[in-house]
């Protein structure tokens, strides 16, 4: 069933889901406050964009140019509901394609976000559901990810992500065959005691090796409550 | 100045340091408390091992054999001082020798920990005083480190490392050539909004792929003070 939210508390924009197929999770609003905004990008793309709740966050912070790319017809027209009933069309423009055969120049985009699909296709999934090509690795690998991105990004452009900590060393090994030097890694952890499930990665195109970790995020409180920084971030 | 001070609060151990050379750190302890131990180790070997805390530390909680290694003659002096002191003679031996120049059969270890020179030999230094030996990569680089712990670790052996956060990546890929797969990260973070500069590291010899981030350390809080975890290791 599709039904319309707020996106974040404290603000007046509404994004459209569908629960059954595709909700936009904390890993998103977590993408985005990871991004650093300085007035000076023009044009900026997020990969694999889901119902684009990246780009609406966003764009709350930039008057860049969005770009938000999603393969799954369905999710798109949610997305493209969203957009406009928040009168985002001059800033975002939500593309149908395949991020494989997108056409842009290299060198076009200041930033380039993505909140991929986490999980390996490695089990023969019976169904193409948009649910399982939102969470698979069907249609759209690492690979392909960080190809199109050392094609389209800026030379000393940002590239960030969201991804889970079990991918790490293979995104990290990866982003430098494609010339996405690692800069920075936040890691979330879900409880103070916990393991870090996900992790925040920020990579510059032909940067200078020199990785840090920024300070943690911690999501719960002891009592299952969201702590003080993830009520900062909704509102 | 060579003083005698407790190892740890809650313990009767005591080491001898010079505090103008070489005193252990923090770091020191960090690692002893990551090292987990199973009671089936026969032998543990500590590398670049300094006054040697990380094998007392150890000592109180293993009967294996420890074997301690430290390249600077002066401070295997101090460490064997503090070993006779505590009556360790029979537990820990320490030997005064390069790393690369160790003698041992290939699979004599279980276990391999290291806090080595945290610091690229990049600048010339001056003088190969004790301390800058202690803290640069003068005498031991991270190759020789990796090459000699391949080596005498069995196959499915621990290898524990304490080092810092900007050499991550390096150590990451180094770990891999030398057949040492990166098990476990734990973040070291000096208070709760500072970058992590330390980081704990486990990697197991011709282990499988499968990294993972455990729940990270904070070692102050606002006020200074050590945080309730770093008070427990102290005891």
């Amino acid at each position: 069933m599709i039904v319309k939210n707020k996106l974040l508390n404290y603000s007046d924009m509404v994004i459209y889901q569908n629960n059954e197929w595709f909700a936009f999770s904390l890993d998103s609003v977590l993408l985005a406050d990871f991004v650093v905004l300085t007035n000076t990008e023009k044009n900026i793309i997020d990969l694999c964009c889901g119902n684009a709740p990246i780009g609406m966050l966003l764009s709350k912070r930039t008057n860049a140019n969005i770009v938000s790319v999603e393969i799954q017809k369905e999710i798109c027209d949610l997305a493209n509901k969203s957009i406009k009933e928040n009168n985002l069309e001059k800033q975002i423009k939500i593309i149908n394609e395949d991020i494989n055969k997108l056409n842009y120049n290299s060198d076009t985009f200041d930033i380039v976000t993505v909140n991929p699909p986490y999980f390996k296709n490695e089990v023969k999934l019976n169904a193409n559901t948009i649910k399982s090509i939102a969470r698979h690795e069907i249609k759209v690998s690492l690979d392909d990810i960080f190809k199109i991105t050392k094609k389209i990004l800026k030379n000393g452009g940002k590239f960030y992500m969201v991804h889970r900590v079990s991918r790490l060393l293979e995104i990290l090994d990866k982003m430098r065959i494609y010339n996405l030097e690692p800069k920075e890694l936040k890691f979330v952890y879900s409880k103070v005691n916990s393991d870090s499930e996900i992790v925040l990665i920020k990579g510059i195109k032909s940067g200078k090796p020199g990785m840090k970790v920024s300070s943690f995020v911690v999501v719960h409180n002891e009592d299952g409550s969201y702590c003080d920084e993830i009520r900062r971030m909704y509102g």
